[in-house]
């Protein structure tokens, strides 16, 4: 295709996807070619609309550092209707750190076992994925460095980490190619480019591109079939046949829970002071029946917490920016940097709850998103995130009362809305739902904890008395 | 007031807020009071709509520490309909460094002028501030930590550095005086609330928010009267009667202006790597008529730099997350890291050029975008941010010229829209509103450069040369 048609082409399928809003495209630039990197990234830089494109090769900052490895690039992934250039990216961390052995050959696959179910992700979400390996041969790219170096006015363009790369020439393409079997998918396929000249390689490169930006959108049920996904739990809890083991064991009487509270809210600030000092990062989540008590439970948590070391997030609507991205991307931008506390008031399991009750989200999307939800704990576990998973579940007739009292009480009123009422209309299919997110999504290092609430101080001393077993279990090293 | 109708009253006010969206409310706790803070939050958290409250306590972390100082404020800056509790904030900067003699008591004041005007753009922008000093005499205070220290079921309450700052008493209360009043205005009063009754100090605390949140909104005129707004530049460049110094002297052929292209990029390749080994700061606004080149000058630009180093903002029409927050928000999240480049493509000044003339932004509102603009520039240039600003300007008959160039070239065709024919139709209108921004935003430290852009190759050497200027100055210690 000749230059003026492949520019204006790749500008009106830009154009387009910006007017739709429909997908995000995400150009991967990876592979053993230093030395054409710059001018490529320049050249794509003139092409593309510049309104709509960003460029991201940047090193972590210590934002960054402080949190789970991909949070760096969920932070910047494109919105709809825009374009994101990696050079490198979430490749280039597996991929140099094997090159210069800071991991193993079984870590080097983690990682990439990783990057399949990521990209998975994205592209069930509408983000087209273009990966571009550059297969430069060794004596082309040294011979084109050395010009470079040679020609004042090329010179400024090399930086000396081209020529460290130069150096791993051979490591890097070998590594290269169990790195694009494995990650090499029908929704995020690796295109091998080669040659010698600048200009020849961007023309490829932009013809992927273009391919890319005019398929249709990806059938988001194709990436998910390929996960292995994890079997359903077989000790999950369920509300609808409570445990019988359960720790509320009759009401409690004031002046007990007064004391047994201080005393775990004084063991709560210890442990969370320790959590600080060796930078543990700690999620909770809450979820429950309307009525059943999680502001409460929060608050007796928070008290305990120094007012510097966390963050409260209430999960309502998204915003618009919100929207435009990929689903879990709301729940990655709030996530603690280390040794903060980071607590869910409503959570990511909104999407098999609320969500899917109500039909906000097809049953498609619901679906999907319990391995949606299993991928991204597992970020946060292997992060070495403390995960905590709250259920407060009330009995029917007790949230009968609690509305009640609410309605007759000024300053709870309210918290008392029509939503309340509706979803109490639908109780039975909200418990079908509850019990199947336990199923699909209790795990052994993320375990949901089914807090029986009908009596408010039992179920407050059991949240916070699980925190502390929690966090006690990672200070004492066990988890 | 009984504490359940203060506590009625006081969510009322709140759901109100939300519901209206119309302003954010700052609680700002600050004083000698160290022992009352923790119990003080904790209620305060209990009482209010924790869905719309956050309190922020951080220390900074490492991306703000490498931003303007108020950029970590900007960024926790309530949306409005919901509530920001601050403990010591903007405030604690000020009063700690000095306490601690980090800062001498010129720098002390510079800080509170600063926080002056920090404040007057908040109240101009629907931020009701509350400001709280707490003013407990040290003798309670000393008896109230012993207190905690000795009961097993409040010590874990206490920080270390609750008794430093309780050592620093005396200090404190003396800085807090002037502190007090060069910061005390009609739109962000200080409020002293002084006793030894945590409960009664909540109180207290609940009913000035309760005031505030029930006040009208302020007139955004009064707090900017108040403001020293440096008197209009004398020097200032203005687009209806070019300078006839102007460097743009003639035609320059293509071959000349590629050589001299390359020895600039060279050159600002080797400053950026310099500037980012200090970490210096670097940003750089493009305005212009439409045509006259910004995309192409800022590629010329960027060309030279490293990928990872640098990224270019095109400000369009804001978020709702932006609609949501003051004004300067959604340039102030944009603001690049120590030692980056952050390029805007149409910027700040947008509010005084395209928003006046097509009415977007009250009469009001753009006037009062002056002393903005100058004050979020007096920010980056007190940290030490190079500031280039750059207006492109062509002559009408050339944007008639490009546009039919623009009409029958393809590729091109996309960045001719029919709001760009309606900017022309009003060019009058334009010419009179940039004259006045150069005349209001023109500053020995943030000259405009006006580039006539007529001859393209002149324009865009003109301007990199500008920016390699600007850098060396820096660079050189001269600026």
């Amino acid at each position: 295709m000749k230059t003026e048609t492949l520019r204006y082409q790749l500008l009106q399928a830009q154009l387009q996807m910006a007017k739709r809003e429909n997908r995000a495209l995400v150009l991967m630039l990876s592979g053993q070619a230093a030395s054409y990197m710059h001018p490529m990234l320049n050249t794509l830089n003139h092409w593309l609309e510049n309104r709509r494109t960003e460029v991201h090769a940047l090193e972590p900052s210590g934002e960054d550092a402080k949190r789970p490895a991909l949070w760096r690039y969920w932070r910047r992934m494109p919105a709809r209707g825009t374009t994101g250039i990696f050079v490198h990216g979430w490749y280039g961390d597996a991929l140099f750190a094997r090159a210069e052995r800071r991991i193993g050959a079984g870590a080097f696959e983690d990682r990439l076992a990783m990057i399949r179910e990521f990209e998975a992700e994205l592209a069930a979400e509408n983000v087209a994925l273009v990966k571009i390996w550059l297969d430069i041969d060794r004596k082309t790219q040294g011979e084109r460095l050395s010009a470079m170096q040679e020609d004042p006015s090329r010179a400024w363009q090399l930086d000396p980490a081209d020529w460290q790369r130069h150096l791993q020439h051979p490591l890097i393409k070998a590594l290269g190619k169990p790195l694009r079997e494995i990650t090499h998918t029908d929704w995020a396929p690796w295109h091998c480019i080669t040659g010698d000249d600048p200009e020849d390689l961007v023309h490829q490169v932009a013809e992927r591109l273009l391919d890319t930006a005019r398929q249709p959108t990806v059938d988001p049920e194709a990436p998910w079939a390929s996960c292995h996904l994890a079997p359903a739990a077989k000790d999950a809890p369920t509300v609808t046949k409570p445990d019988p083991a359960s720790r509320s064991a009759g009401r409690l009487k004031k002046d007990d829970y007064q004391q047994r509270l201080v005393e775990q809210q004084a063991r709560l600030s210890h442990n969370s002071r320790e959590a600080a000092r060796r930078g543990i990062p700690v999620v909770l989540v809450f979820e429950g029946h309307d009525a059943a008590g999680k502001g409460g439970s929060i608050h007796r948590v928070t008290t305990a917490l120094d007012a510097r070391h966390y963050r409260v997030h209430s999960i309502a609507a998204p915003s618009d920016e919100e929207r435009l991205h990929p689903w879990a991307w709301r729940f990655w931008r709030r996530l603690p940097v280390d040794g903060r506390f980071a607590i869910f008031d409503r959570s990511w399991y909104g999407r098999v709850l609320v969500e899917r009750v109500e039909g906000f989200a097809a049953p498609a999307q619901w679906r999907r998103a319990y391995g949606e939800i299993r991928h991204f704990e597992k970020r946060l576990l292997e992060h070495g995130t403390v995960l905590g998973k709250f259920f407060l579940s009330i009995s029917k007739d007790e949230q009968l009362k609690r509305f009640e009292a609410r309605a007759n009480t000024p300053r709870k009123q309210y918290k008392l809305t029509e939503e309340d009422w509706r979803n109490r209309a639908r109780w039975d299919d909200y418990e079908v739902a509850i019990d199947e997110m336990f199923e699909q999504t209790h795990r052994t290092h993320a375990p949901w904890s089914l807090i029986s609430c009908d009596d408010k101080r039992q179920a407050r001393l059991e949240v916070i008395e699980r925190v502390n077993e929690l966090l006690e279990r990672r200070l004492d090293g066990a988890l």
